[in-house]
């Protein structure tokens, strides 16, 4: 008899920019295992599906088969409200890293009405910080110094973290309600960064720096969808509002 | 700067019979990862060091070059005073087995003055029921179903809990006595063994079913060593007086 682990379809495996096929067949054999179901990959090259299918084993076929390919990141977080990047512990940035168990923990009421999705980088480099800059949290294994697993096996102690924390020992959750997409928060940073340009506030030399801090505090907040929609059109009447102004000052 | 990960070379990973040697290399990597130390292999065969090595990277050769190779299990477990066996789940026997992290919190008071092991099986088919006798506990790792996971994923997940539950979130624990060792134990239950046979307790159709079943609960009380000698005191003794008494019967 399955336990009911529908809730675990709310959530992706997504591997960035994996080098060898064969890591994705591990991963979905983890992910079948651990009685997810979602796998994305983003990548611009051809996959090897013999080598691919191998490594997933007969079980997880049908999670190659229903594995959704594509060529850039935005694109395949564009659906998740809650997106983790997963990375080895790194000395300086460890204290916004949370361990996989925290994550889950953080994610547990997300995960009713909402789809979360965990980023894993390519094997020999880990996610870029263009990369990063999707994602809401950051998970980071405990090892020993600063070593790091490899791919498949990051892939695997994530999802038993999730099979553990969200099914196994599962307690009782109060849902929170669905909060924005990727998409709907892209869209919402877009409208931001047109006002704060407008301002001078975002200057050439440092505009990058400043629009990282403002996307880390406003993905922070887990904006509802509504929310989003509020301040772009605070954004949008802010922006209107200038150009008035501007037209106003030109006539004489 | 490293964490004192001392406790953790108290305990050993044993692969019994891997198949393949990428699966060492794996599992050296990950338990150097983890700030495990200690690999053993029971194998009578020649292993392949070249595949070995690639799989362990450069950081986790010298874990590769100080494994110990045993031809049986037997000698590979003896200094050994906390043994688990790692298995998938299994319908019938599920409530006997324990989760990984449940064994960790029981191994934690343990590991100070001890030395614990875990077992793992071969790719395909896993412990058998002779491998488990030298058992304390059995640890499943939770999956969806009775689906199991590969070799190095089981290995990695095993040291991520070690990490994880006796360094990364180690709590005041008090520690336990050193207790019996597994050579210990084995010639506490030859000695029993002899005493049993020798009342007739221990008949040839049903011997080794009554032997499980009492070193299973002997296994679980956590003997000292003094306590060990002292039942094969007690064994040695009741042998004895059996013989004396025969001797006296013989005698008209």
């Amino acid at each position: 008899m399955l336990t009911d682990t529908s809730i675990l379809d709310n959530i992706a495996i997504i591997l960035v920019h994996p080098k060898f096929p064969e890591n994705i067949g591990a991963a979905a054999r983890t992910i079948f295992n651990m009685g997810l179901s979602q796998l994305i990959v983003v990548s611009d090259r051809k996959l090897d599906s013999t080598a691919m299918t191998k490594m997933a084993t007969h079980n997880a076929t049908h999670i190659i088969d229903a594995m959704e390919v594509f060529p850039t990141l935005e694109q395949a977080v564009a659906p998740f409200s809650f997106i983790v990047g997963t990375t080895a512990r790194r000395g300086r940035q460890r204290g916004s890293e949370r361990s996989p168990r925290q994550i889950v923990t953080e994610l547990a009421p997300l995960v009713t009405n909402n789809r979360a999705a965990f980023l894993f980088g390519p094997e020999n480099c880990g996610l870029t910080n263009e990369e990063l800059k999707y994602c809401h949290a950051t998970s980071a294994i405990p090892t020993n110094g600063f070593s790091s697993l490899n791919l498949a096996q990051a892939v695997a102690i994530h999802c038993y973290e999730l099979y553990h924390g969200l099914i196994h020992e599962r307690k009782d959750i109060e849902p929170v309600p669905r909060i924005a997409t990727s998409f709907e928060l892209e869209g919402m940073y877009e409208h931001v960064e047109k006002a704060l340009v407008r301002i001078n506030f975002l200057e050439a030399k440092n505009h990058t720096y400043w629009m990282n801090n403002i996307r880390g505090f406003l993905g922070r907040m887990r904006l509802s969808s509504r929310e989003s929609n509020i301040i772009r059109g605070i954004c949008r009447q802010f922006i209107r509002h200038q150009k008035q102004q501007e037209e106003e000052q030109q006539v004489p």
